[in-house]
């Protein structure tokens, strides 16, 4: 169903454009502008649940009322911790876009990722806001280089560009992500742009429910983001409505699809590890066990060598405060039982892990229907090298 | 007040033995034994929270009831995991030594690190117990030798011995410890033998509330191991009874000397910081935002990089579930302000951070007069390697 061919320009009656506005030092694009032509402007957004939020998450989140008409996105400066400022920058890239664009600013929704605590360069960051507005209103609705182009505009040390793109029947949904590292979402994960032509009179509950499938279940390193922000928007250009089995599940197959290229990107990967628990009371129980497990070090730094080490993981499940029966835990590595009822199974030692994803599977034993699958990656030396060498 | 001249044989009446059972692959010392004399016996000890714990666990927490006369401890196998197995070879190697020593099994506490997961070779331990019941029943009380030979012999990935003492006034208190990883005990910790001469009714107050401010405050991985334990055990030998406040302070000055070992040596360490968080509603509020900071990865690899990123600071602490005010959140590193009011602040980027200690002071802005302090390490590549590169 999901094909990645193009991403947030798929559906019909979406523009994007993007340029070098000079905000990283690199010289890379870093910033992207998404317009939604209408005739509808319905749209929902979800955001980080960090107490420490940027101010672009503050601006946004203030006109999150059902209605977006634009999304503007710089990489290379997340405008988060610069006080009074910070908010005064938010605001007036809103304003200064609303105004080329002949749209109120409340309509535009602000976006920003990178290093935490320098102020934007403004005059930068404006010029290139004349530059992408003017450009915006050139390039052809649904061009898949213009949709390409804002994706990579958006890219930290992420090393690919990440969209995604389902097709209904005379209908579309597609979207673009970014995001490789601070990345343990809370209902809400890094940058993540979502276009439709369906009509959807409110967004809002699909975004949630497949965000809580979705994004919410990569856990990478445990860090939560000051800028986590997923929009959606909905013109009903195509001028068909979906059912609502549809639409939830073509709103989960593109999250879906984009969370796993978020997790197959993360900093310094070098196994894409799936954890999921079972046999707990409540599928929220199975989700923080899972969690904890996909957070702790010892048993990523055992993914990384491969090692199919069971005791470090009832180490670390050990410690979730959810209900479990101890002496009755099992854990499956690849599908092979490697500790049946906290004890190990003949040839533990030697199951091969040494493929780019290992499945884990855990059961804590209650006889509970609780289930849930999350996402993480190794703790490797890349990893520690990435985040250790320069400010990011 | 404190030295480290000797540890758990320092205080009058305590004899111990150690010898190469063969439990480890490499050969080296991996049985010890501690034997209190009298004319007392009490003794306190506190444990693993975890849910997952280990057999001599269970057995020894099973025997916790105020007295204990001497305490076996292996290395190179956590006896964790190993179904009733694990739980009769714990009782065994207890009434092995009680046997050879003429006292009750279940007057043996039984500690054990390692790998978990693989049953004990007790045809190895059992001959050890035969070696070093018989020598500490030939050593004198009070050996040095004796002393550093049982700290040694309970080490795993720990490069040095840790011991610690306190001198009172004609008594002493003295302690030996082991771990490096799977560190972040909660109200217990790795494994850790304190033994005094002193008349104590009954330590376990002591215990319990310098457990809480010493090891308790260790967080070097998140990870809580399956078989920490901490004892205390007291034989009034020295005729003296210390006031309260004098055991209080000597329990804590050999518990914060012997945690700060532990710190020091932990698995890959390059860098000593300890994370003190002020300004919270409560000083358990300021642990556990403390804690959050510990156990982040992209703020340990920024400390492994000397590099003073306090974005990452206030992004790690605003996931903390507890009460702060985001825009009065200051930082220090090193005495030197870095965040104000959740802005940077001049100079921020430059702080030298290149010393082998660093201090982090965090205050969450509510006024409140909660604080607490965290010790924790770096994430560096010997981190990873050391956990990666083989099982443990």
């Amino acid at each position: 169903m999901t094909e990645n061919t193009t991403g947030v320009t798929a559906a019909a009656g979406f523009r994007a454009a993007a340029t070098t506005a000079g905000i990283k030092p690199s010289g890379n694009p870093d910033l992207a502008l998404v317009v939604n032509e209408g005739p509808e402007f319905t749209a929902a957004a979800v955001f980080t649940r960090n107490q420490v939020f940027a101010a672009p998450v503050k601006y946004t989140r203030g006109n999150n009322d059902g209605t977006f008409h634009a999304v503007i996105l710089n990489s290379g400066n997340a405008n988060a911790c610069n006080g009074v400022q910070g908010e005064k920058d938010a605001e007036a890239t809103a304003a200064a876009v609303g105004e080329a664009l002949g749209i109120p600013a409340t309509e535009v929704a602000v976006c920003s990722t990178g290093l935490i605590g320098d102020t934007l360069p403004m005059d930068k960051l404006l010029a290139g806001v004349a530059t992408v507005t003017d450009e915006v209103q050139q390039v052809a609705a649904s061009s898949p280089e213009a949709g390409l182009a804002a994706a990579t505009a958006i890219m930290t040390t992420d090393t690919v560009a990440k969209q995604a793109v389902y097709h209904g029947e005379g209908w579309t949904l597609g979207g673009m992500a970014k995001g490789v590292g601070m990345m343990a979402p809370s209902l809400a994960t890094m940058l993540v742009v979502l276009t439709t032509d369906a009509r959807i009179d409110d967004p809002a509950p699909y975004l949630k429910a497949s965000a809580e499938v979705s994004f919410d279940c990569i856990d990478i390193d445990g860090s939560t983001s000051t800028n986590d922000t997923v929009i959606l928007m909905a013109n009903g250009a195509s001028g068909i409505s979906p059912c609502d089995e549809e639409l939830a599940a073509a709103v989960n197959a593109v999250c879906m699809d984009l969370a796993k290229q978020l997790q197959a990107d993360a900093e310094g990967v070098t196994k894409r590890v799936a954890i999921t628990v079972t046999g707990t009371e409540t599928d929220a129980d199975a989700k923080v066990a899972a969690r904890i497990l996909g957070r702790d070090s010892l048993f990523k730094c055992a993914m990384f060598g491969s090692d199919p080490n069971w005791g470090r993981t009832l180490a670390a499940v050990g410690m979730a405060p959810v209900t479990m029966v101890a002496d009755r835990i099992s854990v499956s590595f690849n599908g092979q039982p490697v500790c049946v009822n906290a004890t190990g199974a003949p040839g533990a030692r030697d199951v091969d892990l040494s493929g780019e994803d290992i499945d884990v599977l855990v059961d804590l034993g209650t006889g509970g229907p609780g289930t849930a699958t999350v996402w993480t990656t190794d703790l490797s030396h890349d990893y520690v090298h990435i985040n250790s060498a320069y400010s990011s």
